[in-house]
C-alpha cells in the first residue's frame, strides 16, 4: 500500500493490534515488490494486508512470496492489484469494500435528504436576496414526505442506501440486471426508475457495459426538477449530456466523481448553483480510514484462527462488481 | 387556521378523508373567530382542527362554542392558541408535534453527516482552487467514525435524531434537566455535552429560562472545529457570541432559526463560509404537510370512535417543553 496510506490506517490501536495479531514490522511498508527490503519479507509473507496504491501482485511477485496464503484488502476494490495469478494460485482474498460502503452511503443519505428538502437551493437563495421568500411557490411539494428514491446497483453500498433509507417515508426502487434476490423494495428495470423517482443514486460498478449508462437520453426521463447522485465512478455518466440538463435548470446533481476526476478548471460543474460538487470525498477518508483497519484486522485475526474470511471475495464475482 | 395553510394541509386525499371521518364544510376556514359565518359554525362543533395561524382561543371563543370537546391540532406547538380557558374547561387536546419532528430530525441528520465530513467546505474549496487537495492535511481525523454527537433537549424531535443515529459509529450524548427516563445513550450535564462533542444539536423550547443557554461561556467550552446546529428557536442562542466565535473560524454552524427570524441585511451570518443558513425550513414544508394532515386525521377518527387520542397533551407537560 502507500505509505501514506498505511500511517493514515495503522495509527494508536490498530497498530498496536496488528503487530498482537500478526508476526509483523508495521514499518516496512511495500509499496514496490522490488525494493529489496520488501522482497526479503515476501519472500517470507504468509498473509499480505494491502491497500490503496498497493503495485498490481503479479506472476513475478508470487514467484518471490512462495509462503503466501491470503491477502487481506484494506480498501475496497481489488481489481488493481489482485491479479489472474493470484486467483489461479489459489490465494484467500478478504476485502473491506463493506467498511468502505459505510460512507459513501451516509454522504447518499444526507444529500437525498438534503436535495428532496431543497436545502442548498434555498440557503442559495437565502444568502442572496436577504429576505423571507414564499418557498411553498418557488418548490412546490417539496420535501422528504413519499418521495421516490432510486438505487441503481445493489453494491454493498447501494444495499447500505436502501437500509439507510428504512427509517424514512420514503419509496425507494432499485434497478440491477444481476439482482435476483428480494431487498425489500421494488425492482425495477433502469428505464423505469429514472421516469418515476424523485432522486435517482448510482451505486453501480465502473464495467465497459455501464460506460455512460446515464446518457442524454435517460437524462431525458428524469422528472423535472429530479436530482442524480453520483458517487460512484465518473464514467458511469456522459457528463456532457448532464450539463447540458443542468445548465437548463432543469435537473439537480451531486456529482462526487468526474471524468477526469479534477474537471478541467473551466467546467460549468464548478459554477452551476443546481450542482454539490465534491472531489470524490464520499469514501473513506481521515477518522474513517479507521473503520477500514479495524473490519482488516479483524480480517487478520479470523485468518490466524483459522476461520474462513467474513468478507472474502470470490473471483466470480469480479465481473459484475467494482 | 391560515388558510393558505389549510389548503396546503387538506389536499385531494386528505380533504376526501377528513369529510368522511367528520360532519364538516372544508371550504370553511377559521382565521377570524369574529367572522359571523366562523361563528355560526363554532356554536355547533364539537371538535376543531386547527394549524398555523391559528387565533388564540380564549375564553369568550370558547363562550360561543358550548359544545366543543376537543381540539386536534395539525402542527407542533399548542402554545400560542390553546389557552388556559381551554385547558380550565378540560377541552381535550392532541397534536401533531411528533410528526412535525420527522422533517426537523431529519435535517439535522444530513446536517451532522456532513458537517463531520466538511461536505460543503470541501465543495467550496473545489469551486474555488478547482485543483485537488490534500484534505487530510486540511481536515486531520474528519469523517463520521466515532464522532460524537450532543443531543440538547429530549424533545420529541431530540429522541427522534437519537433513533435515526443509531445506524451510524457515532456516539450520542444527550442533556435535558428534566429527563428520567434512559434513552439508551449517556445523559451527561450540559456543560460536559459541550466540551465532548464534535456536533451539538439544539432541541429545547424556548423558554424564559433557555434564553441564551448558548451564551460566549458555553461556545467557549466547544472544541476547535466542533460544529453547532439550531433547528429549535434563535433565542436559545446569544447570536453576537456565535457570530464572533464563527468569525475567527474556530466553530462551524447550521442555523435555520435565528433572532430576529430574518437577519438583517448585513448580518455576518449570511457571508460566512462556515455557516449553513437558512430560513427556518427544517420544519414540515410542501408535501411535509401531508404527514402532519394524516397524523391529525388519525387523532379525528380516533375520537369519532370513541378512542383516546395517540397525542394528546398534558397541561403540565407544557412548563417544560415547546
Amino acid at each position: 500500500m502507500g505509505r501514506q496510506v498505511a500511517g493514515r490506517l495503522f495509527t494508536g490501536e490498530a497498530r498496536d493490534r496488528l503487530t498482537t495479531i500478526a508476526d509483523t514490522d508495521p514499518g516496512l511498508v511495500a509499496d514496490d515488490f522490488a525494493d529489496p527490503a520488501v522482497a526479503g519479507a515476501l519472500a517470507e509473507a504468509e498473509v499480505l494486508c494491502t491497500s490503496w496504491w498497493c503495485p498490481p501482485i503479479t506472476g513475478d511477485v508470487l514467484a518471490g512470496a512462495p509462503r503466501l496464503r491470503a491477502i487481506v484488502h484494506a480498501a475496497g476494490s481489488v481489481k488493481h492489484h489482485v491479479t489472474e495469478a493470484c486467483w489461479e494460485r489459489g490465494i484467500l482474498v478478504s476485502s473491506a469494500a463493506a467498511a468502505n460502503a459505510e460512507p459513501v452511503a451516509e454522504y447518499t443519505l444526507a444529500s437525498i435528504l438534503f436535495a428532496n428538502k431543497r436545502v442548498l437551493d434555498i440557503a442559495r437563495l437565502y444568502r442572496e436576496q436577504r429576505t423571507s421568500f414564499d418557498l411553498e411557490s418557488l418548490f412546490p411539494g417539496f420535501g422528504n414526505y413519499r418521495r421516490t428514491i432510486g438505487i441503481v446497483g445493489a453494491s454493498w453500498i447501494g444495499r447500505r442506501v436502501i437500509e439507510l433509507l428504512r427509517p424514512f417515508d420514503l419509496d425507494v426502487l432499485v434497478a440491477d440486471p444481476y439482482l435476483t434476490e428480494d431487498l425489500g423494495v421494488p425492482h425495477v428495470e433502469l428505464d423505469e426508475l429514472f421516469e418515476r423517482c424523485d432522486v435517482i443514486s448510482l451505486h453501480a460498478p465502473a464495467l465497459p457495459e455501464t460506460r455512460h449508462l446515464v446518457d442524454a437520453a435517460r437524462l431525458a426521463r428524469m422528472r423535472d426538477g429530479a436530482t442524480l447522485i453520483n458517487t460512484a465512478r465518473g464514467a458511469l455518466i456522459d457528463q456532457d449530456a448532464l450539463v447540458a440538463e443542468l445548465s437548463s435548470g432543469r435537473l439537480y446533481a451531486v456529482i462526487d466523481v468526474t471524468e477526469p476526476e479534477v474537471p478541467p478548471a473551466g467546467s460549468p460543474l464548478y459554477d452551476l448553483p443546481n450542482v454539490l460538487l465534491t472531489p470524490h470525498i464520499a469514501g473513506s477518508l481521515g477518522g474513517e480510514l479507521g473503520r477500514i483497519a479495524d473490519l482488516a484486522l479483524d480480517e487478520l485475526a479470523r485468518y490466524a484462527q483459522g476461520v474462513p474470511f467474513q468478507y472474502g471475495i470470490e473471483v466470480d464475482a469480479l465481473a459484475t462488481s467494482a
